[in-house]
């Protein structure tokens, strides 16, 4: 393909996106295919010669489309979101062409500084601690990980990472709500997961601080060494906001790293009427949001921030030879600031993203999310037939179906899961499915970037026809 | 932005991604810009107001893409490539568009079934063993972390995963040219780098397979647990290729997982004239290489193989309810293949690729970018005032300059590091260096998408001007 095949095709291309995205409401959310129909589709091998790019295109449109889940439709409410806009579309455009690879420095300084500073914009707009420190991670995943090992470190004075483990015994705390991702950072890290301690919530699904401090003190009085305590704000079953100033003060109390998992939720503190879900965050050492769930920024996109520096460098640095350059000493060579060493160039999207909103826009979208969420769970309030199973924090909306003269929990359980595959075989809307106290829970996330009253509408109707 | 904005912006990105590429050669390769320069010139905080997409592009126009190194500019010789291609770019900007996050199969059946067609068709280009199972990761240091990590789990029945370690000592084996990546997945792992034991290379900067089995025997008398083998098909500073065959056997003697880190070389597997790096590859359990690097496949795509995919699951599985979909047992569920949760829909350009150039356009770049390492090489072996410091396996040349009548080997790495600021100072070439035997080495790589004879000739004219 060459330049001017490129420009013609990538026009192509262009016209294909907005024509997609305006005709978006016609496909089913989730996809409807069965298992291998796509897969049965396309040929077990590359082909010898290149194909043309209409031919390419044909199979794209006739074949991968109906195999997708549209996660930018408006009535995506499963999950959590990983919503976009037109101008990160725009920035992911540019990153992919210009295709350069950040690991350090000298590889892109644009790269590097941007990053510095979308990361501080960032951290302003959700009222962080002024003097900790923010890079891009790929996902939250990866930032707990970086979290746990740099806490792991710390306390052993970075020993592990050259010797290994020696006979030690490492607990760390979490709510039995949070997200499965802390049970995999621990394993990874080689902590084991049997040493998380999964804490006891209370009714709003939010950690008792009051059993954490009692579980660490039985801990140490069983020579156990406390590590790390991950407080959620937003827990991804209910979107749970744990206490995080009682935490904070328990953590330092007995020195324990605190990480904070805000990876949904994190974004409702650009609005200054949630800004408390952050408070006493002051007090942990590293916390993470991702701005590619609910800040309208492509998938992949987390921000991690750290109190310290140093510690996290401390935990990550290598420098071979073939890496090194004469102003390592001087600028971000965010390499050593995570576990890969390869990185893409993933702040540009922010930049555009925030400078094409603005703050006031940003907000505006958060607070219109939170409003749809507060006109469906009351709609919901006022029908006998559903009931509001969580406190809606956020814009999601936790409910069950209870069936008329139906007491047996299994069977209002199944009741339930066969709705929500009602509701999903539409193709109207997605929703998915959790367990709260052994609840079979439906989820309603109004988070997908262009949502609106439409959707809300849209899934009352459904759940007036199937209930 | 509206939907008639985007359309109207996209298509003026569309035509400056064009004009890039058309001019990409006017450009320096290397950033030439100081530290902070980049930084100073944005605001320190995101504007309260939405801003104009025209505001946006003129400052990434006057501010980013002066900071930018031009890793698509075919002077671009440095580390390794991270090459793209039309095709690449056209399906990223699909899969921006669409923003699927595919951690589960059902989150999007299209995105996991063009995945594991992509993954067989790669498999079938390179020759790899055929009953083997790959899956996308984002870099080949989360692969490597994956099969190190799958290595600890199998050889303690998975249970540092739940229970940690246990006064265990272990150890792991790479040669001393290993890359840097292998020892940060160590440390991650909890093993403890200082138990990675660094086997001495050949003249041709080759694992001495010989002092491997040497070091296994002695590890083991000492009560010391073998764990991993890490073989290099082309290394970082000089693609030198590890006997993987002498490898392979020692590792299946003594029950230690192989693991097989391609991740430059990889890509000159789709040559039958080269396919014998991988010769002993299925006695081998996992293996890497980076589309991303030399596949003309945008950064980030690494394809991972493994020979036993269950070991690779119950490494990584967990299934929290909220994740549990009807089809578990059925499909492939990604996120239980790797570190983390989310995933981009990546196998999408790797199809765009493949169909565009087909297996004889990737093999016939492949092989010209041979050439030109071949054509490079042969000019400095035929002038005295140059020395080739290592075999040239692939596209890479190392080599250095010998200033006249000066054999002090210090004296004659600062003329060789000043050479590389000059060279890389004309913003015509961009090449970097790397230490052989305490030599200071300048690396060329012939592996842009777009590189020619022209660069070549380039190179060479600006080493008779300095030299």
């Amino acid at each position: 393909m060459n330049q001017n095949e490129f420009r013609k095709n990538a026009h192509q291309i262009v016209d294909w996106i907005a024509d997609y995205w305006e005709n978006i409401e016609s496909l089913p959310v989730k996809a409807q295919v069965e298992p291998f129909e796509i897969y049965k589709q396309l040929p077990a091998t590359a082909p010898d010669s290149g194909e043309s790019f209409e031919a390419i295109m044909t199979d794209f449109q006739q074949i991968i489309v109906k195999g997708m889940t549209h996660w930018q439709h408006p009535a995506f409410m499963a999950y959590f979101p990983a919503n976009s806009s037109a101008p990160s579309v725009l920035a992911e455009m540019l990153t992919a062409a210009m295709g350069a690879q950040g690991m350090i420095w000298q590889t892109s300084p644009a790269v590097a500084e941007l990053e510095q500073r979308m990361m501080e914009w960032l951290a302003d707009l959700c009222g962080l601690p002024k003097d900790w420190h923010g890079v891009i991670q790929d996902t939250a995943s990866t930032a707990t990980l970086c979290a746990i090992l740099t806490a792991r470190e710390r306390k052993t004075n970075f020993k592990i990472n050259t010797q290994g483990f020696e006979n030690q015994s490492f607990t760390l705390y979490c709510s039995t709500e949070t997200h499965s991702s802390i049970d995999k950072a621990v394993r990874i890290a080689g902590l084991g997961s049997d040493n998380l301690q999964k804490i006891a919530v209370d009714d709003r699904f939010a950690m008792i601080a009051e059993n954490l401090e009692k579980r660490i003190i039985e801990d140490l009085q069983n020579d156990k060494t406390p590590l790390c305590v991950i407080a959620s704000i937003g827990t991804t079953s209910s979107t749970a906001v744990d206490p995080l100033r009682e935490i904070a003060e328990i953590c330092t109390k007995y020195g324990i790293w605190l990480h904070v998992d805000a990876a949904f939720a994190g974004s409702a503190a650009i609005l200054p009427e949630k800004r408390w879900i952050l408070e006493g965050l002051e007090h942990a050492d590293s916390y993470v949001f991702n701005p590619h769930k609910w800040l309208f920024t492509n998938f992949d996109c987390t921000a991690y921030y750290v109190k310290d520096k140093g510690i996290l460098l401390k935990t990550f640095e290598i420098l071979p030879e073939y890496l090194k350059t004469p102003l390592d000493k001087v600028v971000n060579n965010y390499r050593d600031w995570g576990v890969q060493l390869g990185r893409r160039f993933r702040s540009l999207k922010l930049w555009f993203v925030m400078r094409s909103f603005g703050a006031e826009g940003l907000r505006s979208k958060i607070r219109e999310h939170l409003r749809l969420a507060d006109i469906f769970k009351a709609k919901l309030a006022a029908d006998k037939r559903f009931e509001i199973l969580a406190p809606v924090e956020f814009n999601l909306v936790c409910f069950r179906y209870l069936p008329e003269n139906e007491d047996n929990t299994e069977k209002i359980n199944l009741a339930n899961e066969q709705l929500l595959a009602k509701l999903n075989a539409t193709g109207k809307v997605y929703l998915t499915h959790t367990k709260l106290k052994g609840i079979y829970t439906i989820r309603a996330v109004f988070g997908q970037t262009n949502v609106s009253e439409k959707q809300v509408e849209l899934l009352w109707n459904l759940l007036q026809e199937f209930c």
